[in-house]
């Protein structure tokens, strides 16, 4: 007599870390916890897993732990499975093209993290494919849900800034080296031949928070460097950093606004966040970070002179106000699958599809070829 | 029986804002207070100034204010007067190197304001003149001797950074429009046809300030913009803003090292000072304003985890400590006057003369050109 | 078709507070709760505790509070038992040396409590006949994992300090006599019949920190004091304190480095913590307490200029900055242990053998005959 | 019909920068200002001094500055002048006994600086010569006047701290070897062919607080060290640091009081002053800095265990109280010429004599005695 919605998902490549925490633990396990999506007064949407990969080891741990009853190791099979609309797919990005085709081609809805593929065209090719089919497509664009942008993006509905025309982004912080303290992220991360680097790591998240934000990107100009040219690996050992570490780019969006954005993992963080994000408008700036956001309206813009002679008698904190928790902030994973989980059931709408997400391997792209240029870029419109 | 140096000096073009304040007030007035440049347990020099313009009532009201009992409006005659070896200029951009030229044909020593042309060719012209006539030249570079800048310099001649790979410059503030508020910069900075745009004003500076506190400028790139359209003038009226009042640059230094830049008038501060400077090195990072400065060791140099899941449990202010005052900071126009002085009577070297201003020049020019181009411009060395 | 190592691990004397605590609750017990010591992706290495001791009703007590289900009365037997390779001794110092050798002659691997022996030579002879068996043997020197000392040695490590010249170490609190407030330390450390004294107890801590850290002793100069004469025993009967309370020393080390510190159980303590080390270098110094550590570099030292009559307008304790956790910090015995399983197990290194924990045992000895001699002592390397 | 007592007072060698500012300006136009010691409700004491020196330009200039009338280049006329009954020296080390030797020859009663002489024979010699001639003489001990140090006396005449048995001193800070950031002490200092180093300056004033606050000092073990080997001068010369810039001294006083110090100039402060002096007793502990000083009673005192596991749960400032101003404190050197002066006028006692002085330079006698013989050296009582 329920009226609830089961949906079977298939999720592929979970056993890693963000799979683990972010896409099953803090995502699905926590939706089925909470009864589902609540669609109505009484009814939900129930995700229904099943764990896939390729260790059977790990797979029964992560069922032990996650309370997930069903794994399996047989990707095709489990695709042949009537039971599962959805194709989840954290697997490593090399081989997430074909498995996300692979699913395409057994009629599976799709909702994958980023980058969808290694390069544009493949990137494409997964949004006609899914399209062709008739199916839906999802990609993961979680930043969108932090509290910290979203508290920015109502800000912006709210009309605080006004004409935007500038936007400064700061990301980055110090990742150990490994000679004495002992590393903080993946060594292949710093390596071009294991896919490292903080161009095609990045780039790919500035593209929807842009778009999505502000306006279109119509340009690039992307200057890498290696600024850390040797690290030490998990295992001990010493290696040459192949890939940058470092970003540092200039967008030009659509409507003359400029963002002008340093990425790092070789820097030192004097801020208000990992990531910060300053708007400025004709009305007033904001300045976000992951979690919190501070304004700066017109109203309360100080008076700044240029005078050397005496000490800055103006404290550059102090003009600026911390917008208050105005709603819930769930995690931004758990947000993000509650659409897409709508989305699927409902038909309701879900703009960050797999032309979104081949969007960010192509802005990844333009990137590395200003850099190889040295030139600004044109971010051509994808044609579909 | 006085073992004192006294040296006559022209001020040509002091009764400008600049000019009165920091170069007449600040520096000379002030020198002569103190008894002169001391240069041994009993022997001084001292400045001997008179005031040269075009409005007489301007002067002498200047005159009156200053203690400074001469002045003319006739350069010519003052320019023939052997008692005064030193010409200085402060007067308009456009006029500049005319005068300065005057001035080398009547074999007087330079010292000018920033920029010391408007194109770089009459710039290295200035310089193989001075140079040619045997003279002693000097150039306007404050900003060396601002305490927050040479509390930088200090933390580098100690190696404190290690291998510095990484500079960061935030700059500007937001300039009223003049609508409601009124504005607190001249309007001619908003106007190319009055020589203004914050790209011709600010890459002199950072010229200087890149060349002698890291390493030489071997490139740039250089987008500027218009974000304010429309501005009233001191008249009440309004004007269409033709000149650039923000840029987005980065420069390429010898070794590697790169340097990106933020300057605006349109934009609103959250951090530490008007001009902040981070400079990431492989053992330790400083952040520089006008006035402090702030260093994070490796020692200090926290381990952030990126968990969007969690408030940021790091502030990451705090683990930054302040250099404090370990030495007496003049007025930095007055510091760089004493050396002038010093190099004149003393022969003691002076390395910020008319090539190190035409470099100023040059790198604006090809900052303007490197945003017509949308491409990095290479920053020659100038053939001299 | 377990990869796992299991070691046998005789622990002798546990049952005292040190043992129990740290040695057995924090170190073997936590060791086997968290799977052994890894040493590689899947395979690890379990110690197989078995107590022993003289009272079989502690020792039960024991084995029920720890989980650990073995214990004997019988050392010998358990000696002459194949399946136990360490034998662990952190019984009275009286004893330590003949349950040791008797180790070495059942052939086990050795690892104790400090010191080895009561005299040098005693404690050389243990090193010589663990070597000559050709067995594995270490000395507990637990507070070189101290997270204060750890982050002091990293900062040695980065050269923060530059050439380190001066060493300055705080060690010490106030022991309760008894009289009214009740004592926190054990009588017989009051008494020179029963093996106490504070340069006993502490110089064998210097010996490795300053070894260890810094440089070599080279001699020593020492003054005991017994500040507090008499005393309260635990049944409530006061008693002559015939042991030094307090050590006043001062250490050379090679290149000249001098270590002064003071240790006494009759001071007030007005400073970060029980045990301080100031060092002090070239570029940097830095203060270390057990947990913390704070570092002042040249950068950021202050400027004092002695005017007694004002009132002193510099906060000597701003101008330093903590250092932040940048790893994990384990335990420190339990960090010790792991090391000493893997020095049995793989053949890794381990310097701190029974030739360091002799060196400690020479220091006290030195540092009591300087005190006799009134005079500084050479501290010979041992000739092995 | 005055009934204030006028005394003449030759004040020789007041041009350098203590006697300027600390006997001069501070103590005697003081207190001439407020109408001279007050030794009844309406009699005074009325110093009328006459300012002697060599260079007559510089002792006009400071007659001008400090307002007195009279100076002097010729000291043989003035010591001859019977107006003047009192001889102050303030001249350089190496000629003052000489010339207190002179004015004892004219009769004058005798204050000088200290060092008195720069060998102890000498130091007692004049001692001798002043008693013998029936002379009033004291020596400048202005640190027993520091408001620190008043403090801790009044706690020692409360019986605050019981029966006391332990001292530590700590003195000094960072000098700036000058090689980026100028000194803030004259060079003669690190010299010893110039009667530089830390023993001969420091230890003076150790041995007239520690025998006027606690008990005689009776025996002294003192290290001294350069630890700084190379400096800058005034001219910007590197020189070779020939004299101790450091020093670790251990002092026996009567009744088995230990006195533990640290004196340098190469050290970086982290503690409440430049000196701070903690003094543990039975019942209390004083910690005194130059102005401050802070208590913990018995009853106040905590009780720490040794549990490295765990942060420090005790903050070890918390338990101690600041000395509140009971009273109100003067100017240290002028507090002692008022008391000088009274000693000269009304007979009242002066226990600050010459023999006093001589004790200091004994001190720093022995102490270099025991550096050189590396063990302890008897401070024996002065035969008179």
């Amino acid at each position: 007599m329920s009226m609830n919605m089961r949906i079977g998902v298939i999720m592929n490549g979970v056993t890693g870390r963000m799979g683990t925490h972010q896409h099953l633990l803090r995502s699905i396990v926590e939706i089925i916890k909470q009864g589902g999506v609540k669609i109505s007064a009484d009814r939900f949407i129930i995700p229904d897993p099943i764990l896939v990969g390729r260790d059977s080891g790990k797979l029964q741990a992560l069922c032990q732990r996650s309370g997930v009853p069903k794994y399996s190791t047989d990707l095709e099979t489990v695709l042949a499975d009537e039971q599962y609309s959805i194709y989840f797919d954290a697997s490593m990005t090399g081989v997430r093209a074909q498995n996300v085709k692979k699913a395409i081609a057994a009629g599976k809805h799709i909702y994958c993290e980023k980058p969808t593929a290694t390069n544009t065209a493949e990137a494409i090719e997964l949004y006609r494919l899914a399209e062709n089919a008739g199916l839906k497509h999802g990609v993961v664009q979680d930043k969108l849900w932090l509290p910290g942008l979203i508290k920015l993006r109502r800000l912006i509905e709210y009309d605080f800034l006004g004409r935007i025309f500038s936007i400064k982004g700061d990301f980055g912080y110090w990742v150990f080296e490994g000679f004495t303290v002992p590393p903080q992220r993946p060594s292949w991360n710093y390596r071009k031949q294991d896919d490292g680097g903080i161009i095609v790591d990045m780039l790919c998240h500035w593209r929807y928070i842009l778009d999505h934000l502000f306006a279109k990107v119509v340009a690039v100009s992307c200057l890498g460097a290696t600024h850390i040219p040797r690290r030490m690996d998990e295992s001990g050992r010493v290696f040459d950093c192949t890939a940058d570490d470092t970003a540092y780019v200039t967008f030009e969006l659509q409507g003359g606004i400029i963002a002008h954005f340093n990425c790092s993992w070789a820097t030192r963080v004097r801020r208000d966040d990992l990531l910060t994000i300053q708007v400025d408008g004709e009305k007033g700036s904001a300045v976000a970070g992951l979690h919190k956001c501070w304004t700066q309206h017109y109203g309360n813009t100080p008076r700044p002179v240029w005078n050397p002679d005496i000490e800055q008698p103006i404290n550059y904190f102090a003009d600026w106000i911390e917008v208050p928790d105005q709603e819930f902030y769930d995690n931004a994973f758990k947000a993000q699958w509650e659409l897409y989980l709508r989305h699927v059931a409902l038909e309701e709408s879900f703009p960050w599809n797999l032309l979104e997400g081949a969007k960010g391997v192509q802005l990844a792209e333009k990137g590395l070829e200003s850099w190889r240029k040295r030139a600004w870029v044109a971010v051509d419109e994808i044609d579909v």
